[in-house]
């Protein structure tokens, strides 16, 4: 198989993600989206809603994310040290919303809503087919696991679906109201 | 001097600014804007530009942030562990691109991009007058800064300019694309 085969990979019928080159994954997080995070443990896959996160490197891409210890999932990344990050665009807003407001430890969120759990390349947590990007992470520093659940992760893979082009993100003000991304503007910035 | 007086300053001239309750800062950062970070070291304030900064706690409200040690404000917020965080909208794009593309080595940029330092109360650093939010913080805890320049802030007190009403903010997507705020939508969260 030619090298570049392995930056596009297809998934269940005509689904398809390519690759995205570690030195572009801060573009995705930075903007501050809700995402998506999935764990695997014990053969069970589960998902959650997360808004507390924030980029921490740029490469290899670290990132910051703060997963309760009140949540299910903080158990299985604690564990296993594996993580996915999935970023939904604004169409995934209500499942986005129902992710958020139970446990996996009472239901299986992925058949509940309809979300497809999708084997990862790196690691043991799926994808999330719907999702416009999933991030492939590994936990690399838990020193503030115990004070402030605070995860640093590292990105080993990022994929995109090419078939969501300008996805629209959503970002939490509490209580469930977001904001969705409204125009682009692009100014003469030095800064990456 | 009635108790409630002090949750509203007046500043120079008409300037008015209102204090936000603790519980409610979160809303600010979470949904990932672009901020500006102020500091103060003998006698001399600075001013840089943010957009790796997340929540890491509700209340007292504890804010993880990521201030490159390449950045001049670095070795201000570590020597004095103080700063303020304001936050501005979208009418303040282009100088908070401004203040990204230099250093305050080399230039005051309160003077030259025609920003207004106004006292805080609980910290040296200023307020940013024109911003729409200001948080006064203080470092909690810094066993993340030798590897990742990761702070973990406390903010001390917030303060809003109850002036600006529905102010847009600014999500950097890298080389100075930003997206402004859109429309905001109400989903049913259980999630604060």
């Amino acid at each position: 198989m030619p090298r570049w085969l392995t930056n596009v990979r297809i998934l269940s019928g005509s689904l398809t993600m390519k690759a995205l080159p570690s030195s572009e994954v801060y573009q995705l997080l930075e903007p501050g989206p809700v995402v998506l995070l999935t764990t695997a443990r014990h053969g069970r896959a589960n998902i959650m809603t997360m808004s507390w996160h924030m980029m921490v490197e740029f490469e290899p891409p670290l990132v910051g994310c703060v997963v309760s210890s009140a949540n299910h999932s903080f158990a299985a990344l604690r564990a296993t040290g594996e993580c996915v990050i999935a970023v939904p665009a604004l169409e995934l807003a209500s499942k986005v919303v129902d992710v958020g407001n139970c446990s996996g430890r009472d239901v299986d969120k992925f058949v509940a809503f309809g979300l497809t759990p999708t084997p990862a390349e790196r690691v043991a947590p799926p994808l999330v087919a719907e999702c416009f990007a999933n991030l492939e992470c590994k936990v690399t520093d838990t020193r503030l696991v115990n004070r402030y659940n605070l995860f640093v992760v590292e990105v080993l893979k990022a994929w995109t679906d090419p078939a969501q082009t300008n996805p629209k993100t959503i970002h939490h003000h509490g209580y469930g109201r977001f904001v969705v991304d409204g125009e682009t503007i692009k100014l003469k910035s030095k800064m990456r």
